[in-house]
């Protein structure tokens, strides 16, 4: 099984960081293709970011999908593009906050978001909402910038998750993609479970895979209709049938 | 005051007919700018054609605001681009179904919305929740493609707005930007309200600039952090300070 | 286009001060129509006032219907008697916590209303509920009467904005029609977007009004059945067909 | 004990009505006291009739305090009045939508309400939010007007519960006081549980009173300010402490 | 009437204290039968507990009724049970969560439960949303677990009563059976209105009964199906028609 | 890895039916051991079957996790037992239900649940709820008992599904762990996606294994209080420290 995790903060080597978190988890038998988008922002924070990520996130999935994918993740932590993608391909596509909140639902009654900069946290909020979990989710901002986590930022993420149990939290999840190799320093920090959305998803595609099942293209999530794009996205129209 | 009626269906017939509907409801004063982005699908019908008209609606409100506008509307019955445009901008940034939802809830206590395609109508229905009206309001897609309209598509939009009068529907909502100049037809034909998001969207910026509200940026709006942006949105990055 | 401003606490002086500040937003051509009922409080805090206020401003509605009104808007921060005024009217009628928070949720994720005493604190939280913005607006009583806000009530209710803003609130909303002078201080010492519900709900109704909009007949606010009225109401009877 | 039941229909015939239905539940040394206001609508269907219905209601409950009652019963399946009730009085005061939803609730998975014209339904729907029952309570008016249910309102009020009984519906509730004598008959022919909301009313508050409960004053319901009143409230003012 | 008084702790001082609760708020004419299972935990301190609970619940349920009772009534702040007991009998069951907090949306605007143990927290939490007051009821564990309540229990849950009324509640609901003596000394004490479960309880049972309402049982609460029982339960397959 | 995959309708035949399906979809290195518990009902169809069926559950878990399951897996589509077990268990546990309605809103947009008897739908539809997809889910009964379905049961919950397609489910869970070897045959008759929860639950579990995550004890799920049982589960008593 192929599963392609796609980056969409365009940052090679926070993609290394997510497929090595994949790579740890993955079953036997799973390939993990990391990508980097090759148009987009080096880092997501917020919804500008967010917009200008998306043409990039969806070429690379459909590209990913027609070289043999079997499902995609999205290793963001606003779950970028989940509904254009499941419009756009067959096969699975998962996000990371989904995946870890779900995870995080199964194991605790209470759980707790440890993000990046307060700017996403008006998205996750809404994706708590979306995903069931609203009342028993709390979301904190490390005040750390994604392209910084990896010079210092541990050390202010484990203070903001420190804050966060002492506050009710019975279980961290990690909220940005960027973290997902401080996994297992902060469960032994902080004596709680803690969720890598990279790790989560990539398990919930596996699933998905293994099961045969593919995206409904009968209802909300149909092909996209032909018409004609312009400009910059003159190639990116859907094709006719 | 000038506001910036962007449509983000690159399609400028469509932008025209949006911009007449506003011309007939804007106070003395104001003065419509209709926009059409550069770059993207002649259309938006679900989610796929949503994320390739982000950058270019994003493009034009930035350029729209350098140039003056007051207040930017966004005239796609899916509130396209409303969070990072709040990001981006300073002026109040308004969306067709907040504000026909807003004038619909005070006019009726139940409505519906008949929009073009079921592509449409997961976005709808979220919306709905988002903007308070969801146990109110009735979702109904009439089955136009969007670029259909012109040729034919009233009979089956009327056809379809009667069924949700019939079924409970005290006011409709016209799901689709492109149906901006259909208000007075409907109205005749079903003796019901009708509201178009365009019109009802111009006068709630205007509302918004006569108070002189500008959109908060000290939280979920702030704006954007700097970092690179590569590839074809290499010129899009958000600058320094 | 004429709009009746009717404020429901009976106090001349505190309808004074909402025309003032419907006529700095109001449009070209708009006139603002100032009334205050015969019958009622002085003031509107909590439900028993309430209760006691709605006679009135249902006469003075009507009456400013027949005298050629194009639209209600009633001016006190817990939206009283906007049901049976709908039922009553044809022309459109707009509350004031309704259209601030609109305009709020417009321009700010999180947003917070300063309000008077602790006895509308449960009408507010339910207001906000039906307008959708439960989630993401908090609610504070300044503990100020309404009829001592013109002597010393600014100095506290900045303090409880400042708290607001302190606690996340990105915008404030003015939580009684008695505050309406206030916008361009508080906007000035706080730094963030203040809110009047008068200015917001005459803008409101001037839009619904230039989009041709009259409160739908035929489900919820249909006109009211005619039956006899006993007592201090006789004259209030619907009448016959 | 004595509990007041008003019924703020001024209909002294329906108050009877209510009366004999409280009469066949009340426990042993309950004395029920009908009361039929002096002032407001013969019916309430809608909300302008409810908006004249309310000072009656609260002077008819004010006195009733004073003259001894030890609970208040408002029989009229809008919850007319509940929270200045609680605000102006210290013994509980009852809704018999409150009470029969709640009863309801104990004793079947999906309700029904059957009530009389199509202007209830709003608030009826609003209600059944608030209770807690909103995703498990149908409601159906059977156009049958209020006055008009002594004269040949059994058989489409009948109609009406079977077919919310063929829906879905285990239990039905009559959505009018001046239902209130219909429950055996309604009981005998439905064969599913029939629920008038008087007699479910006068339980509860026999309940709360045997508890000795009164009505929370330290909060949302603390007591009215004093202010003066105007015109024809000239006397309803709140007095000084 | 008789109504059965079910403790699902499995403890005779409990039940006795029940009985005592009940006793003192129960109309004349009813008889409070007071019941321990003869299976299961001392005390219920969370979802375990709560498990091993309902066998002996049911048991002792199921031969109430058979042997008279008009009413059961669940004396456990968990409502354990509510839902098998409804499909098993056709009298009214009623939980004490349930009941207290409809006593309490009645006579205040906001309330506080005081409960035992964290353990109890989720369920709480869960019964509040079902019950309608998740948005005004907070929720507080005094620490102090069941069997230790009768030594020492009253100061602790006093003290976290205070708080809660310091954060804004205005009533106060017993959390936990075994607290149903502590009304009048907590009352007196804290000057708000405290709600014994027990007691709510009761008073709602004979509610339903002097109503003649019994348990649907064409829906969700319809009788068990005959299947066959294996092992320790082999004697509780519910019997073929 | 080894997964205890717990069929509490104590049927073998209907364990090795879910046993298959789970070794269909396992990863290589997963062990699924089949376990039916010794004591309770042969089927569980609604609430009561439930409550019989949660001892010899727990009982089983208890085992499972001693003899060194990594993971429980409830293989009945009521979720019954989640809460006890996870305060009981350090390994994660999961439901069919959950992990199902997961599985299914990554796919689809809309879905419904095709379940055995009327019975089931409350408990279904409020989980529905607790997994945030109360508003996508349709919930339906064929009608066919659990221990019906081996024996031309397939034909009717086809039908059922057709249905659901036709009133819009994009993807068909199937309502009941013995209908787990239907979802190739249904999925080839439908053309859309048929999600069985058995083969999801497994997955689900092998996730949380593989991520090294178990249950959060310092919260809602903490190990369960020691007290003492009688009768019937004096063994089943938690121990001391």
């Amino acid at each position: 099984m192929r599963i392609a995790l796609i980056n969409p903060n365009a940052t090679a080597s926070m993609t290394a960081t997510c497929v090595a978190a994949a790579e740890a988890v993955k079953a036997v038998g799973t390939e993990i293709i990391g990508l980097t988008p090759q148009d987009g922002p080096a880092s997501i924070e917020g919804p500008y970011d967010e917009a200008f990520a998306l043409p990039g996130l969806i070429r690379a999935a459909l590209k990913a999908e027609q070289d043999g994918a079997d499902a995609v993740v999205v290793a963001c932590f606003d779950d970028p593009g989940l509904e254009p993608l499941r419009a756009a391909l067959c096969v699975p596509v998962v996000g990371i906050v989904e995946a870890s909140m779900n995870a995080a639902a199964s194991i605790a009654d209470r759980m707790a978001v440890v993000t990046t900069t307060t700017r996403s946290l008006p998205r996750i909020r809404e994706l708590a909402h979306r995903y069931g979990v609203a009342e028993r989710c709390a979301i904190y901002a490390s005040k750390v910038p994604v392209l910084a986590l990896e010079s210092g930022g541990y050390a202010p993420v484990r203070k903001t998750a420190e804050q966060a149990v002492a506050e009710g939290a019975e279980a961290i999840i990690l909220g940005c993609a960027g973290m997902a190799d401080w996994v297992a320093a902060l469960h032994k920090d902080l004596a709680v479970p803690v969720i890598d959305g990279v790790a989560a998803a990539v398990k919930h595609a596996e699933g998905l895979v293994a099961q045969g099942l593919k995206t409904a293209k009968t209802g909300g999530y149909q092909f996209p209709a032909h018409k004609p794009f312009i400009g910059q996205f003159a190639d990116d129209a859907w094709p006719e049938d």
